[in-house]
């Protein structure tokens, strides 16, 4: 079975083609600038080819016509006819309270998910377009939506409740979500799979860090509390944003700036986090670099980014009642040795205990705690692409 | 040695008379309604005694001169003569980063004071009004200023940075300051005391929970992380205080009902927290009562609030490699044995260990933990006055 996985950005369209039994990824790639002018960057891993190719793309449709042109291609593609491709499998950012899990789109789902776009004003209605895209493109291909906020849609309200007046909740539906669900869920199934036990048996922190980070607490295989919120901006500090803050900060720096709302939110999304404090860069790589060179602001930022990501494994520890698992991915966990290591060093009181050694890894499975460390601490690449290719699978067999 | 304690207000004013070596109360009471007419309650504690009384209070000065007059009183007075007050110590709320510790007040400290204000508008210039108020009815009585920040002032910059531009920080003075710094700064120590440990060896996590409510990371007697930050309303629920928030939830709200920032911030402040959830009150005995009654709004504000407590309990452990003790104190800490524990139990993981029946106790020290916890969890009164009047006197005898 082949399944073309499609995460449509407003300008942007990422896709894969894979086989979710094997796991193979028979071509990747993006095409950016749509809207604009158009380009495509088209992948074989198999053959480690490269491509690129300037294509008009005045809108998503055209997109998806160049990614199928792409696969089609008797010299760089990989499928020989659109008739191999059994099913759609579309990343969809947010899917309110409707969605607990990844469902076959049709027309009542499509009316949902126009309905969730005031919760993700920049991202949903970029995804509805990349579905009807495929839709105009490839019709009567099955489509499967798979949603950032479904796995987290077994919080209990204590975790997903705001202190705000309740009809915030009620009419407005504003409450916690948590974002990067199909990671937090791939890697814990992960976790689950490497230690050779049933996850409904293990209590799993998923640490998903990288230019956006969150940390989930998944108990017996469901999330019970995240850090991110109603929206991405929350939790953990991130590459350019706050994470959660002080509303009295808000008030106080309008008042000193004559921000209004949309300026200051701009400073919260785009120049703060780790390159806010640091002054140098979102990107950690480039933080890090700085740091070695003796630059003290860039020092704070990383020190302060991995000690929040060691307070909320203590927090979600506590609210789980113990944790057995606590499990890196993304970017930033999967290659940076020292942030894992500042992040889960430390902790010997609750039975984590690193192993220095081991954590000098980067991007692949692995054990990283010491062998007699009580909790297991694991280092496992997330694949976002493979877990919406199976769950396009397994919903469009049945 | 006696010591008047002021707590001033914009428009009311509490005093203690007391002596900070034997502990002894003489005197206390509460001006109110200062600029509109003017009441003073005045009670004595030893004769279990209360006076009421209407007295013209156009400025604070009025008020202070009710309060000596109430204390030299030949029916309901606790001295014979003014000069047996041998100092006046001061709460002040907010000492920015010029203040970790409490000072002898002169013209510096209150310029120092008048330079802080816009970061407490509300409650450094009442205080100022009590300061200034006191010179003019108390010439020449020395006086001492006590901060409500000074013990966070210990915290390393990764405790208190915000992922914000860092120009906020070195300009702006944005940063975690922390409050119900006294109350954290005397349940630690008297922690230590109870337990016959000397502080520097301890791990204290206190746990501030009233109408506002703080949590505080003490290590070696060093406050290294509180959940207050750069104003009071940031943390965790409050009574009417939402506690930190996803910024994103503001624009969001902003927008749909129109509200400016400071009719946002007064929903966050005065609306939101456990009234918010609950819609019953702020007050968690009404909440409880409610919650008994099958109120489940009630319920999940109480369960929401003691959650956060939990996680922030985690929080502070992993913060500092451990923990060794755990307090509880103000109105909710002290008086409401369920937050207590739910609060505290299901952390036998880290060695707390909590005993249902030593735990039904109001109001008074006891060890609440079971006798093979290793935590110690305590409950221990606050009490900000005596501490107030302690420092008052050490710095007064030089």
């Amino acid at each position: 079975m082949k399944v073309l996985v499609i995460n449509a950005g407003s300008s942007s369209l990422k896709y894969q083609l894979m086989d979710p039994e094997s796991r193979e990824v028979l071509a990747k790639g993006l095409c950016e600038r749509i809207g604009i002018d158009g380009r495509l960057t088209h992948k074989i891993p198999a053959k480690d080819a490269k491509y690129e190719f300037e294509i008009p793309m005045p809108t998503h449709a055209e997109a998806i016509q160049a990614v199928l042109d792409a696969l089609l291609s008797s010299e760089h593609g990989v499928i020989k006819s659109a008739s191999e491709i059994d099913a759609v499998g579309h990343r969809v950012v947010h899917g309110g309270e409707k969605f607990a899990c990844s469902v076959r789109i049709d027309d009542a789902v499509m009316a949902a998910l126009e309905e969730c776009i005031p919760l993700a004003p920049l991202h949903n209605p970029a995804n509805i377009t990349g579905i009807k895209a495929c839709e105009k493109v490839m019709p009567g291909v099955p489509m499967v939506g798979v949603f950032d906020t479904a796995f987290h849609q077994t919080m209990p309200p204590k975790s997903y409740i705001y202190a705000l007046p309740y009809e915030y909740y009620e009419k407005d539906k504003v409450r916690r979500y948590g974002f990067h669900g199909t990671s937090h869920r791939y890697v814990s199934a992960r976790a689950a799979e490497m230690l050779g036990k049933p996850i409904e048996e293990l209590k799993i922190i998923t640490c998903h860090l990288g230019n956006g980070s969150s940390v989930a607490a998944v108990d017996c295989g469901k999330s019970v509390d995240t850090s991110m919120g109603f929206t991405p901006l929350a939790g953990l500090p991130m590459g350019t944003r706050s994470g959660d803050l002080d509303a009295g900060i808000l008030e106080y720096l309008m008042g000193q700036y004559g921000y209004d709302m949309k300026e200051m939110m701009t400073v919260l999304n785009k120049k703060s986090g780790v390159l806010g404090i640091s002054g140098v860069s979102s990107d950690f790589r480039d933080v890090e670099n700085a740091a070695n060179d003796g630059n003290q602001r860039a020092a704070l930022a990383l020190e302060t980014f991995q000690y929040n990501v060691k307070k909320l494994i203590g927090a979600y520890a506590a609210a789980m009642g113990g944790v057995d698992v606590i499990v890196f991915t993304a970017g930033v966990g999967e290659n940076d040795a020292i942030t894992r290591y500042n992040a889960a060093s430390g902790l010997e009181f609750m039975g984590v205990k690193m192993d220095a050694e081991a954590n000098k890894v980067r991007g692949k499975e692995k054990v990283i705690s010491a062998p007699d460390s009580k909790v297991k601490v694991l280092l496992i690449p997330t694949d976002e692409e493979l877990m919406i290719a199976m769950d396009t699978a397994a919903i469009v067999k049945g």
